[in-house]
């Protein structure tokens, strides 16, 4: 087993740079500074755990060729990235991923419009494949851009409950994990139970990654993050989304909501709002909670046929719980 | 012939308040502001003369249910939308058709996700076609992403060469306007060179259209408009494109640059430089390149049979190059 299993780990890395490759030939547009800024955030590193999604979905279905997955593969990584890019734009980020943002080199009319180009090439990698596939991926573009709505909308508020978070990561994060394993799945197999598995097994992925992420912005080590740690709490949102959104009377559906009355430029009186946190229990609620959904991610994997890819869809639930930036 | 043709324009506006109804439908998010900003912008009126694309040339190639069309002459309306409301972040436009902007409104983050969200139906309504439909309009959305894109860096440069005009021109407006009916005739026929006429007068038509809208920047009346005048040159562009790119010295191949050192604050000086632009015989040799590119619109005509369609597609070039608004 542990034979096959380094095989297979040497083929998802091969499968991954084969990704990495691909999505820098994909973004080969004449306009210079459409190529640049693409190729620019496509190659500030990032953890690529959605084609991963995809790779290992074609796998444990029975796939046999990962070059057929490889566009699909792409094109989850390049969904995501053109959401960072607007993100960012969003969010005043300089930093991301320890390099500097589109938009703080570019500036945010080009950010913007690079954020718009990736979207049309992951429409144009996408649009030879069927209906199949292509109303999985649409359906999973619509629901990240509402996922980050509704989360903007909180942070305006200042407010923000257990269901709206639950919501927001469902839709900004969940989805596209789902989208991501559903249709390297369908690529290998037509048993749709199969599928369905593999999709929510990456759905339930998907929350247990966005829980952690949202817990590492109040505790990661901004050196290891590469970016600013309290960015998400200087907008209103994560750690006091999950603090709220997952706590302990989980239940009762009658959680009241917190208010974050911060303004944005008031960065000491988060800090003391982040240290506050860090002793007040939160963040273990929050990681109790990732813990339970990598247990059902794991759990749902028992109905997919046992192979190395498998193995490394169960290991992939540790490595997020357990990642530190 | 004028009975018929009555009878299809009545045809031809049945199908554009469909495309309205179709349209609000579909952009019925849960997410309160997304369906609001959405509708917004998307009941600021406009011309609608890309879904009339979509619907003339199925007629044209003679299809009988507009009904099939709907989705698509709705999807084409909604990318020109989608780029209209990330147009209006990036020039900080304040009014559009008459109305406030999305942005004006709700503020650039919401405006920038509405545009996001537009984008993404416009992707859920294409899905469900075949791939001959989808690589169509994805190669158009990236287009139009690239014509937006040379343009604000011929904007920022501050210089602009014919070649470019004509690139720009291209890429973001007909090209759309190509895909428009192409997808179109696509649903009534199989005839690939019936499709490829109507496809080639619609790109040519397109062209026609935005040298008019480049022209009607400086001399249209703004309350007709709806906007202010004078906009695109502000930010650089326009006229002083068409000036420039379209001068009478069309095959040298050597066309000098012209070079906009007006900053965005000067209004005065852009006064100044329309009403000398007026004046110079600019827009004059403007209206004749668009006049070419209006009849090189009506001969590829005469390779479509005759019918209501095509006496309607006939008209909409006079109708597009006397337009005051």
């Amino acid at each position: 087993m542990n034979e096959t299993k380094l095989m297979s780990t040497d083929v998802i890395e091969q499968g991954l740079d084969a990704v990495e490759e691909y999505l820098l030939s994909v973004v080969n547009s004449d306009v210079e500074v459409l190529r640049d800024a693409s190729a620019h955030i496509l190659t500030s590193g990032g953890k690529r755990i959605r084609p991963q999604m995809s790779l290992l979905a074609y796998l444990a279905a029975g796939g046999q060729d990962l070059d057929e997955v490889l566009p699909i593969a792409s094109a989850v990584e390049m969904v995501h990235t053109a959401t960072l890019v607007h993100d960012d734009i969003n969010d005043h980020s300089l930093t991301r991923r320890g390099k500097a943002t589109v938009h703080s080199v570019w500036g945010r009319t080009f950010a913007l419009l690079t954020g718009d180009y990736l979207f049309t090439k992951v429409y144009e990698l996408m649009a030879p494949y069927g209906p199949e596939y292509n109303i999985v991926m649409a359906n999973a573009c619509s629901r990240l851009v509402e996922g980050e709505t509704l989360q903007a909308a909180a942070a305006k508020a200042g407010t923000i409950d257990r269901e709206t978070y639950k919501r927001i990561i469902s839709l900004k994060t969940a989805s596209l994990f789902e989208a991501s394993a559903r249709m390297g799945a369908q690529l290998a197999t037509d048993d749709a139970d199969l599928i369905d598995n593999l999709a929510t097994y990456a759905y339930n992925l998907g929350l247990t990654f966005q829980i952690v992420d949202d817990i590492l912005d109040i505790v990661g080590d901004p050196d290891e993050m590469g970016k600013p740690v309290g960015t998400d709490m200087l907008q209103g949102r994560g750690v006091l989304a999950v603090n709220n959104g997952l706590s302990q009377n989980d239940g009762d559906g009658t959680s009241p909501a917190i208010t974050n009355t911060l303004s944005q430029e008031s960065v000491d009186p988060i800090m003391q709002m982040m240290s506050s946190l860090r002793e007040s229990g939160a963040v273990e609620i929050a990681r109790m909670q990732a813990e339970e959904m990598g247990r059902r991610a794991k759990a749902t994997l028992e109905n997919v046929p046992p192979s190395a890819a498998r193995t490394e869809l169960e290991d992939l639930v540790d490595t997020v719980l357990t990642r530190q930036k």
